[in-house]
């Protein structure tokens, strides 16, 4: 594709993709011709998804995994300038190549290429590779602000190679994972089509890796009422923007979270005129404040102007089992709200809501009465879908709930 | 003292230090009035001397200890943007108080004051105070790279209070420690004050922790040579920085250090005339590239437009006890060198220098004739001392050496 200055803005004012999918069929031909001669590289889904997010260009103004220079302005300073720019980006979280010692002998060192092979095919590979030491314990302890070897992403960091390698991307061809949800996998170009499509003057996003209960449904159109009448927007659309990636094994699956927000959107509680739902590709890593900005940025790329935020984005309980929430809840709004590259994007604080006994439904909580609201959790929810039991009326609409209590009936008679 | 602009420079075009120190004296007894009805911190050494790098500037834009908002910028972004001020400036290290849990039960809550008292003296106040939770593994982690309980600072960070008290610090009276060393002690103002007299038309920084060999002088040498021949300047000025706070236990200490340097001017093997000894008033944190980071910037305050950044600056061996450094031993100049709100400062690459057997000195290591260089580890002179064995002859100037092994002798003895 073409490259974008690193200046240019995309039809939203947010920065330009840069994607990192080779479109002329010469050249593919040519490299993967090239790739045949190269040493293969067998990567794991969970690369594929990094993969696919580079060549998509969420991570603009990367070429590829990253290389020492800027995996360490990552590390330290949770941005990135780029040579020859003056744009400081946001970028908070490493977007690394994880490779083993054996690998490493294998392949020609710094300035070599290297072949990624996917289930037998050659889907890309790295150019004018870097080699560095994966120092687990320090990325770890810069990210995720612990080194516990129970959360998710650092057990998988753990037991990842012990080298890096960064270098320039290529892919061949466009990443499809053939589960019925491709269509919903829109590269940030193609989100800005469907918004010039669908006419937004103002674009708003919503970043979830969980079902939509009433309370979601209300911040979302409230937030929607207050840009038409305050903002003085005409049409500002949602970008309904559910992440794609891995998650941890006790998460919603994907299908079964698309089927339930299919569902709010048939039954109203989502307008589907003024909402575009797509999957978003990245993997999680449970990295709070750090990954708050990772889901914000991506989305300046899609062509948000505004982002909600929740609170304790992207948290999850420390992994030494007390309890204790990992990261402080309000860190992530705060960091958001400080953090350098972001200062275009509009960040609307989550409102929280919970259950009004008084009128069955779900409203913003206030704490003059606070006696009238029950909090159902995401925990206390699945603990009920899991007991087939029933929410009260007005927490969730009613077809997305079956959506959520089938699954887990269903897994409940699996186990 | 007089508040500078947030973009105002000092005579050597860096950043003009703002200092925290009441001068009107009306003003101090005002304060000091107040106090005796305000609570009272009794604080420790080593918050003292965080008080004194603070009263003098050396971490201007700070106001005082740490609020928030400014702890998660540096904690997130390495670096600061206060409030009306475009200025980023680079800020890599928390400057932070902690206080226990029946020390805040104690105090009045966020707006109110807090009196200091260090030795039974009020030395000065926190107004407007803002207490926040001291997560200490998330601060370690950030900082360190590790939440090793071994390491030095680590210990004493996880020892200390669950609380953290930013605010506006005002300091009553200059911070003396009469050790004999505080005419070493000069604010930035007094060291730009000092430059000048010296007609320094440039001035290059050296940050140090550990005794003077006549490698270090070499390259100090060698740097002002360069800088007269290749960068056209008449007189540079060397301030020579030994750090004066806290160290860890099995650093020389500061006394025995500034008996040595003076000895290495004495015998000439740095130039007297074109050289400023003076104390840098901080305490160690052995954070390695966040920490010469802040080594480097608070040279900028002093009027330094070069610095010298040797080889894992700041570092130390993991505390795991494996002798691996902590640090990657390249990060500290990588680091440095991409960081925000340096650009101005000039980063001087140390020059490897070991003893040249050939001609019994010390000259920059050649690797072509790699068996003709013999490389003098701090352990290795410190167990020579400790023995009371000499060191090659050349390796460091005698009476230099004489206070070294002085100094180990007597501690054998007293072992």
């Amino acid at each position: 594709g073409l490259v974008p200055n690193c200046d240019e803005v995309n039809p939203f004012g947010g920065p330009m993709p840069k994607e990192l999918y080779v479109t002329d069929p010469l050249e593919v031909q040519k490299l993967k011709a090239q790739c045949l001669s190269l040493p293969h590289l067998e990567i794991t889904e969970l690369d594929l998804q990094w993969i696919q997010t580079l060549a998509e260009g969420w991570a603009t103004p990367l070429n590829g995994f990253m290389r020492e220079n800027e995996y360490l302005q990552v590390l330290y300073f949770g941005q990135l300038q780029v040579s020859d720019c003056p744009v400081i980006t946001n970028f908070s979280i490493p977007i690394v190549l994880a490779i083993s010692n054996e690998d490493k002998e294998r392949f020609h060192g710094n300035g070599s290429s290297i072949a990624f092979v996917y289930k037998s095919n050659i889907i890309g590979m790295l150019q004018n590779c870097e080699f560095f030491p994966h120092r687990k314990e320090e990325r770890c302890c810069h990210i995720f602000g612990t080194n516990h070897i129970n959360h998710p992403s650092i057990e998988m960091i753990m037991s990842s190679g012990d080298w890096l390698v960064g270098g320039d991307l290529k892919v061949f061809e466009r990443i499809k994972w053939n589960d019925g949800l491709d269509r919903y996998r829109l590269m940030p170009k193609e989100l800005h089509s469907e918004l010039i499509k669908m006419k937004a003057d103002c674009v708003f996003a919503f970043q979830l890796r969980n079902p939509i209960h009433n309370g979601h449904a209300l911040l979302m159109t409230e937030t929607r009422q207050q840009l038409l009448e305050k903002h003085g927007y005409h049409n500002p659309v949602l970008l309904l923007h559910p992440l794609g990636g891995w998650t941890k094994s006790d998460d919603v699956p994907l299908n079964v979270r698309i089927a339930q927000h299919e569902a709010c959107l048939d039954e109203g509680v989502l307008d589907r005129d003024t909402t575009l739902l797509a999957i978003f590709p990245s993997p999680m890593l449970y990295a709070g404040p750090r990954e708050v900005q990772w889901h914000a940025r991506t989305r300046m790329l899609a062509g948000a102007q505004y982002y909600i935020v929740g609170r304790d984005p992207a948290g999850l309980p420390h992994p030494n089992g007390t309890g204790v929430d990992l990261y402080d809840p309000s860190h992530g709004a705060k960091v958001l709200s400080m953090a350098p590259g972001l200062s275009n994007l509009k960040i609307i604080p989550f409102r929280v809501a919970a259950y009004d006994k008084t009128i069955n439904k779900m409203s913003f909580f206030d704490s003059e009465r606070s006696s009238d609201f029950l909090f159902i959790s995401g925990t206390k929810m699945r603990t009920l879908a899991r007991e087939c039991m029933e929410p009260p009326n007005g927490f969730m609409a009613e077809k997305a709930w079956k959506v959520l209590s089938n699954y887990y009936c269903q897994l409940n008679k699996s186990v």
